[in-house]
Order: C-alpha cells, then structure tokens, then sequence
C-alpha cells in the first residue's frame, strides 16, 4: 500500500532522522516511489542530498590527520578523531570494477579501509604491520561505501584499528588492521 | 677485497645461476663494483638483464587467465600454472609510495598479491572471500617485488591461495586468500 505524500514526508524525515546515512535510492525502493519523488520530497521539506547529511552528522571539525597527507587517503574523510575513529566514503566507479562483472576490486575496499585505518593514528609515522579481512558482500559500480574505522587497542608501538565498511545498512568489508607507529609514549599528545 | 674482472666473471655467472632473480644492483653490492660494471659484465658474458633471466625461467608457455583479463592483473605475470602456482613482477614507482618517506603503500603490495590470487584461479568467476596478511619489510621506489602464489587448498568452491612476495632474496609480504569460485567439479576442468 501506497502512501500519499501527507502521509509520506512525516516517516521520511523520521527514518533519515534514525538514519542520516541513507540514500535517495533506498529511500525510493523502502517507500515504494520514485527516486524523483524522493528528491521532491526531501526538497519540499527542505532536508540536504545524503553526502552533505552525512557531513552534518560529522563533527564540523575534524581531527586533522597527522601520519599522511589527507590527499593520499582513497576515500574522502567525513570524521576524524585522532587515536578514536575515522569514517570515509568512497563511491564506487567504473575504475574500481572487474569490467567481466561490475564487482568492486578488493583492492579497492582494502585501500579506502587501510588508508582510513593509518589516517585515524595520532602519529607523524604509521605503516601497516598485518590485517585480516573479510569481504562479506559484492559491491557494484555507481555505490557508495562509507568505512568506519575504530581504534581498538594502542600499546607502545602498535596500534590495533578494526575497520567496517558499508554500502546502505549492509556490511560489505570488515578488517582488523596491525598498525606500527612510533612510540606512543612519544608520539602521542 | 676486490677481484679483477677475470675473478669476478665466473663468480658472478655462477651467483647468477644459482639466483636467476638477483638484480644488477644487488650484484653490484656483493661484488663491490658499480652496477655499470655489472652491466658490461653481463654483455661480454651473453646474460640477459633480470627481467629476461626471471621469464627464461618461466615456463615459455604459462597457462593462459581465465579469471580476469590479463590487463586487470596488478603486476606482470610471468608464469602460471592454474590451480598450482602463479608468478608477478612489480616494479615500485613513485606513484606507488607515500610521498612523506618513500615506502611502497600497502594496498599496491595488496593488489599484486590479491589479483595473483585471482589469476592463478582455474574458474570463469573467482572473488576473494578474506585473506591474512602481514607486511614484513618495507619496500621503496625503484624496488622490484616478486609474487609467488601457491594454491594450498582447493575444496568444493572455496579455494585457499598463499602469496609470497619478495624484493631481492628477503621476504616483504606474505599473505593467504581465501577465494570464492563457481563450483569447482563442475568449473574445473
């Protein structure tokens, strides 16, 4: 059963309130309507497309990164808080596909999660020690992933991160990377 | 102690044979001589340069991929045998550090590994599922790292796949993959 837009907008605005991180797309396939109307909907009530929702959710200032240059990171980061957690997007294009199939290289999600996962270190030096990974969903051209990255564990060297990325609500990667850093002791402030 | 050239040759022919893979650089640093040295060595000898010595080595008629097409491989393949053991090449360049201090990101060292994984594949369609990895060593620009993939485990359509990657005689990664595959009774052959 359909609703009309009377109907609609108020539970529109209330699931991206639980959700800020939903896309028109899945806004259209949940509410059984057109992306087109979707974009109306968020229009009329004045609600930003999702990439700036979720800078909004962000904090406005985040965390400058420290152990590499923020043009190096795969992805773009939306959070940061040093030695914390970091959240980055990066949308999935032809570039990043087998062109056989249209799935995401894992190389690809490997990259956005490493890079977040050395970017989140409080530390002018941070390279990757070991991870272990899991792809747990294939990832088609024209997603989004957004990875969020958390600082599990820092001891004096080392620094454990473990990331998880989605696209929508499904979980489509997820690692625990081994970080060396300098001492923490030192380096950290 | 250094050796006169007449010294020098059939050692050098000898260290050569019995590592087709060292590199003039490396020669140059256990003989003590500069890597042009080497060079000339080489051509009053008839050895051809590293690159031509590692595919003299290879099989002249590795299988052909089926799981990709070759171009998508990270890295140059130089021998395949599907279902048993894969071989890569990739030459570190500038675009393949951190601009800060020169060492070789990890998600390059990753994607040689990682579509090695793929490639050695005996299947249509091969997707990773998780892999364990461990960087041993950095890497810098201008190194050369060779990955050696082995298939150690194939069951019904899971097939675990160990990657070695080397630069010169030491070990720099080492990783192992755990790949999805269309049913392999039906997809091997």
């Amino acid at each position: 059963m359909k609703w009309t837009k009377k109907q609609r907008q108020p539970k529109l605005q209330e699931r991206i309130k639980e959700d800020p991180f939903i896309t028109d797309e899945a806004l259209a396939s949940l509410f059984q309507v057109s992306v087109q109307t979707i974009r109306l909907d968020r229009l009329e009530m004045n609600i930003p497309e999702v990439r700036e929702r979720i800078k909004d959710v962000a904090q406005k200032q985040y965390d400058p990164v420290r152990a590499l240059p923020e043009e190096e990171i795969i992805g773009e980061i939306i959070d940061l808080e040093l030695d914390k957690y970091a959240i980055s997007i990066l949308d999935i294009k032809q570039e990043h596909v087998f062109s056989r199939n249209n799935i995401a290289r894992g190389h690809h999600l490997f990259a956005q999660a490493n890079s977040l996962a050395v970017a989140v270190i409080n530390d002018e030096l941070a390279l990757t020690a070991n991870a272990e990974i899991s792809f747990k969903r294939q990832v088609s051209a024209g997603e989004r992933v957004i990875a969020k990255a958390k600082v599990v564990d820092i001891r004096r060297n080392r620094t454990d991160v473990t990331v998880e990325s989605f696209v929508e609500q499904s979980l489509v990667f997820e690692g625990r990377f081994s970080m060396f850093r300098e001492d923490y002791a030192e380096g950290g402030e």
